[in-house]
């Protein structure tokens, strides 16, 4: 059903040839969803199961999502249209389609492809952002009540990012079609904006889609750099802010819970890191002689603060020419990400709280070992086992990025570029440094690094454990 | 007491100029001792006042130290000065003094230095490295009959790396005598063995004491590639190897509990993560055209991996030269470091065993809340405590890397520089990638980097957590 839109706007633009790359596999997938409407699910199921099912599902429509792509030829390697459907649906934005200043292209240059195709790159972010068995659920509640309550609960939670503390427990209730209005509220508040500035409503929706999934991809070579204009760049750099706040603030705004919106630490942080990083990077890129004046200083540092931080992965500067601190500041960013409940990846600023307060508990700890000191978040204790969960979450967040940097690193890049691709890819950002820079490509990597940096973008955008569990054995034994 | 070693060999080399340099801090510190002496301790003192005073005689010998270097005019400059004995005493390696390739040179070449002076450079990496205070205590026993027993378990514990988990607690009451028996024995035996092998009598005690303390300074230009002998490059690879083992482990063999000695699981994946680190280089070194024959892959690829996994420092090859992936396995190896109750620096093999454990047992939870999963070590069940205090340690490790990053970054070197230079400081390891690579130096950077970097120097041989302790309100709070 999604695979329509395309084929209108391929109507639109008279993209006669675009029609069945996109209907063959529109007509395989309905096809495909029959056949397994034929098995009708028992009973309530467990954890593992609803984490497997989120996870086959993911790599199900990458593979249908990126047919399209082989099919019109437009990407005719099967392992380079994965890859970038992979990469549309995980909302990372990383491209191996060719750009402005590198040599290494596939499929020509962005700018020569078809706007059918290209509109349905920017799609899969829209879709993937809020999540796309969410986005089933929210369409189709009658599914749902074959199987008993709650059993939903597990694809929702293996899809929506963050930890869940306090609070926070009651998105998995959360009702996935008031998400999804709000969601498609905000997307149109967007294009409106864009549009009143003077931007064509193909290019601002397609953005829009890119900021709301906080996805990345642009239908230019040099992306945002194209308009070089202030408006746009202020408008999406405030959406893509908006599209990294935690749902649930915009969820009290609407039931008119104002304290409870603004009382949400995540956010606070959240913010105060944009403002902090925005003045770090002015700093840096002023003392440097990057910039002049404090506007313009202001323009490019805030627009990218928000771009990595949100890990939408628009680019309004090309910060691999940034002195070195900016750049320090950027990466760190990556690995924040934006905050839990949000369309945006990253570790999320929410586990960063729950990480700082631990480290300075266990500090304190060290000195008067029998006292007991609480975690707090919102006022309210975070539950032991919620703090052990998002240890064990850095730790195999740490291990996955540096197994995955050994292997991507075999390639031959630079080490730069070799973290910075694992880096942005993990973390769902798009560009990194160096030759994976905002004008630069994934095109050039081996077929290995490209299967393991697409693994990489699911595994961020599921929040590892779901694909760890439906491969590990423990979930499976004593059945 | 040190500071006559320096005099006898000023004495031996006719280096008349030199005796004066070390006799004044000498004379100073014998008058500060004799001072502070008339300060009788009452009573048992707390963890907080035997961490701070930890921390606080780091400080105060590192301020001493530095004396001869200034006072002698060889490193004029108080910071360099500082810098250097810090990274002396804490065994560290990194070093402001110009080498072969760098323009960047404080005091000149190291080859034109006094022997007197780089004989005490190279002693305080073998002071440092089993620990300054454990000396006083081995060797003044007397000094602590005045205080209630079990108070220097607080200072030993603070000096001494690793986390404390199982039977290894045992270390606290370890006789700082036999350890450093332990250590002088292994150290004379190096000795023998390069003399042995022809190397002068002064070169090898110099690099016994940097091997010993797993320091890494040399005394030429080009470090170890001066030789450019095999013999010496596997007998010191051999033996930093050894001064990286749990020094737990000998004192086992030494009594003869050799099923205790080879059942330390440690031990085990230190030596596999050794050889794995080896061979993953030497295929990715080979595969480059860097070295054609196995036998010149391993020579290179052992010693470096020893060195730079022990946090020894020393470099038989520019590795900065080397294929992206051998850089990055480097790079881990620097994070992971020895193991604990060595003289190595890092995380330790140990802690690295807590997080991979604790990870596992977090994915497995997320699939059973209800379940009981133990994380186990030597076969006995890790304390709860212990588990979340190695992850606490993990975060503030993370968090104190990235902000020393960001400071140091804004000096306008490479993000590469930047990085590796705050991690082969913090780790205690020495070169890094880029400009500060095995033939490069520290000499460039601004006083507030040196600043910063010789207190990640202090920060990663205290183990963080005594230096921050000195300085946090609470530990002061309520007494």
């Amino acid at each position: 059903m999604l695979m329509m839109l395309p084929v209108i706007v391929a109507l639109i633009y008279k993209e006669h040839d675009m029609l069945f790359p996109f209907l063959i596999p529109a007509v395989a997938a309905s096809l495909a969803g029959m056949f397994f409407m034929t098995f009708k699910p028992s009973g309530r199921y467990k954890a593992s199961e609803g984490f497997t099912i989120t996870a086959l599902s993911w790599l199900f429509i990458s593979v249908l999502g990126c047919l399209p792509f082989v099919i019109s030829g437009e990407i005719p390697r099967f392992i380079d249209a994965f890859f970038e459907t992979v990469s549309g649906f995980t909302t990372t934005g990383a491209s191996i389609i060719g750009k402005a200043t590198t040599s290494l292209s596939i499929g020509g240059n962005v700018e020569n492809m078809s706007r059918s195709i290209l509109f349905w790159r920017s799609f899969t972010h829209w879709i993937g952002g809020m999540g796309v068995l969410a986005f089933g659920i929210a369409l189709f509640p009658a599914l749902n009540k074959r199987t008993e309550e709650g059993s939903e609960a597990h694809i929702l939670r293996a899809e929506s990012p963050g930890p869940t503390y306090g609070k926070l427990v009651s998105k998995l209730r959360f009702n996935a079609r008031i998400l999804y209005g709000m969601y498609l509220a905000l997307t149109l508040l967007e294009v409106a904006f864009l549009s009143f500035g003077g931007m064509p409503l193909y290019d601002s929706l397609v953005h829009s889609f890119a900021t709301a999934g906080t996805g990345g991809f642009s239908i230019y070579a040099n992306g945002v750099m194209h308009y070089n204009n202030v408006y746009y760049e202020m408008v999406m750099a405030v959406f893509m802010v908006l599209f990294g706040v935690n749902f649930n603030v915009y969820y009290f705004m609407l039931i008119r819970k104002f304290t409870n919106a603004f009382k949400n630490e995540e956010v606070k942080w959240y913010l105060c890191i944009v403002g902090a990083a925005t003045g770090a990077i002015m700093v840096s890129t002023m003392v440097r002689g990057i910039y002049s004046t404090v506007g313009e200083a202001f323009r490019y540092s805030f627009f990218q603060t928000a771009s990595i931080m949100t890990t939408t992965g628009f680019a309004s500067a090309d910060f691999t020419l940034w002195p070195a601190m900016s750049q320090v500041v950027l990466v760190l960013l990556m690995f924040i990400g934006a905050c839990a409940g949000s369309t945006g990846g990253g570790l999320k600023v929410s586990r960063i709280i729950i990480l700082v307060k631990t480290a300075i508990r266990e500090v304190k700890r060290s000195v008067k070992p029998k006292s007991v000191y609480l975690v707090r978040c919102d006022g309210e204790a975070v539950e032991h086992s919620v703090v052990m969960n998002v240890c064990g979450y850095l730790i195999v967040y740490v291990l996955i990025t540096a197994v995955s940097t050994i292997i991507v690193s075999f390639d031959g890049y630079s080490t730069t570029t070799s973290f910075t691709a694992v880096a942005a890819c993990f973390n769902n950002i798009g560009p990194g440094l160096g030759d994976v820079g905002p004008l630069g490509s994934y095109a050039g990597f081996s077929v290995l690094s490209k299967a393991i940096l697409s693994f990489d973008m699911l595994l961020g955008r599921l929040e590892i454990f779901p694909l760890l569990i439906a491969v590990a054995p423990t979930a499976w034994r004593n059945r």
